[in-house]
This record gives C-alpha cells, sequence and structure tokens, in this order.
C-alpha cells in the first residue's frame, strides 16, 4: 500500500472503530438503564469480579479515575448493597472490596441482556460470515493488546 | 451453528467487543490527556462540529447527558476558547453553540495523533489482511446500526 492510500485506510479504521465503540458503549448504557445501575457502578463490578477483591487504590487505577470519584462511587455501590468492605485476612489494615451476591446476581443479568442483543443481529448472519468477524475482531484486539503504552 | 455453539459464539463476540472498545477508549483518553481536554469535551466538540451549532438541548440528546451537565462542560469549554454561544439568525432567541478555531485545531491534532497510533499498528498487518480487518469492522457496523434502538 502507498503512502496516501495508507492514511486513509487508517482514517477509516479509525471511523469505524470509534463507531463501532460508540455503539457498544450506547447500548450497554441502555440495557444498564434497564438494571438501575449507571455504567461506572457496572465498570467498578466488573473490575471486582475479575479482580479478586481490590483494594481502592487497585480500582481506582483500573478505573483511571480519582480516589474521591470511587469513593462516592463504592459509597453508593454498598448502600445499594452491590458491594461490600471487608478486612484482608492476610493483611488486617487493609480493606478489600468484595461484590455481593446481588452484585454477581446484576452482572450475570446485564450480560445475559447483552446477549440477546448480540443474537439478534447475529442471526442475520451466515456461519462462515460469523466466523470471519469474530477472527478479525481477536485479529484487531491481539494488536492492539501488542500496542498498549508501557509495554 | 447449534444452539449451545452459538451461545458461545456469541459470549466470545460480545468478550472482544467490549474489550476493543475499552482499548479504543483508554487509548483516545491518554491521547486527550495531552491536549488538556477531557473525554466529555471533546465528544461535546466532535458532537458540535458533525452537527452544525446544536442547541443546547440537541447536544444534550447526543451526548445522553442531563442538562445541568452539559450546561457546566459548555461553561468550561466556552472558558477555554474551545465554543462560543452565538445567537440563531433564524430565531433570535435561540442559542446555538459554535466550535472556535481553537476547538477545530484541537480536533484536528487528536485525530491526527490517533492515526499515528493506528498507523504504528496496521504497519505490522500485511496488505490483503488489512482490507479483511476493515471489511469486517465496517461489516459489524453496519449490523449493529440496522439493529439500533428505535429502528
Amino acid at each position: 500500500m502507498d503512502e496516501p492510500r495508507f492514511s486513509g485506510y487508517v482514517e477509516e479504521l479509525d471511523y469505524f472503530l470509534r463507531h463501532v465503540s460508540a455503539i457498544v458503549r450506547q447500548r450497554g448504557r441502555s440495557i444498564l438503564s434497564d438494571f438501575d445501575i449507571t455504567p461506572p457502578q457496572f465498570n467498578a463490578l466488573i473490575q471486582l469480579r475479575d479482580g479478586r477483591n481490590l483494594t481502592m487504590g487497585e480500582l481506582c487505577e483500573k478505573l483511571f479515575l480519582a480516589s474521591s470519584t470511587v469513593t462516592d462511587l463504592i459509597d453508593r455501590m454498598e448502600k445499594n448493597g452491590l458491594v461490600e468492605r471487608v478486612r484482608d485476612p492476610e493483611d488486617r489494615r487493609a480493606i478489600r472490596l468484595k461484590v455481593t451476591d446481588k452484585g454477581r446476581d446484576i452482572v450475570k443479568r446485564v450480560m445475559a441482556a447483552r446477549h440477546v442483543y448480540l443474537t439478534a443481529i447475529m442471526d442475520k448472519v451466515v456461519t462462515g460470515e460469523r466466523e470471519n468477524l469474530l477472527v478479525a475482531l481477536k485479529h484487531l484486539y491481539n494488536l492492539m493488546q501488542e500496542e498498549a503504552p508501557g509495554k
């Protein structure tokens, strides 16, 4: 590919990446609104579920949010019964955040709603093409992971 | 594809969609931090640039944000010289939001920085595969657009 064509390609790729991401986010947001939970709360639940009881500091890093913002977020989530603050059994001074059963249940139900949406989309696509889409998306993900800052 | 396989496929697709979107967002955020502008400010600039001088109400809808949040956002952006409030020449009671030259310049420079990042990624990919990735992403975008709520 010569340079001007490559630059046009990159612009187009960026356009579709931004717009697919925007739809994923927008759709995610509209699903969350049915479950009475905000996007930052859901992101925190996902991080805490995947990250095995993070500390507040660890959660701030994962969410790229300031400590005061995350304190407010967790206060509200604890009040709604989605997470609880527990003492670390190995270091009694440290407080860790734990997802409650109610929190886990909401994650499951939100994921199920997302899958209903994607199933409706993919139902229209023939099997071979489904595989192409997944392979391409995995490839993009791997390329982006390799280029992640700090590597 | 039989049902259990299809459901596994949808889960995997959702996983990669969420993770690619997260990287796109995270990368976008890290680029913006070099330009002293926040993600909501940048989203507002993009909407105003594409939407030809929206009103506050129109911008709230596009950003899915409450009117008080958008008022604060625009106040800060006006103070930083990124947008200005102008009277609609066809309806003197209506105020429209206009991107300033400084605002347009920042959008251009942010886009250029994103393209540098994507160029570095795509440089490693052979030409034919680049085309496959773009075609797959366009296809996904079109499928998601057709399934958009309200259609």
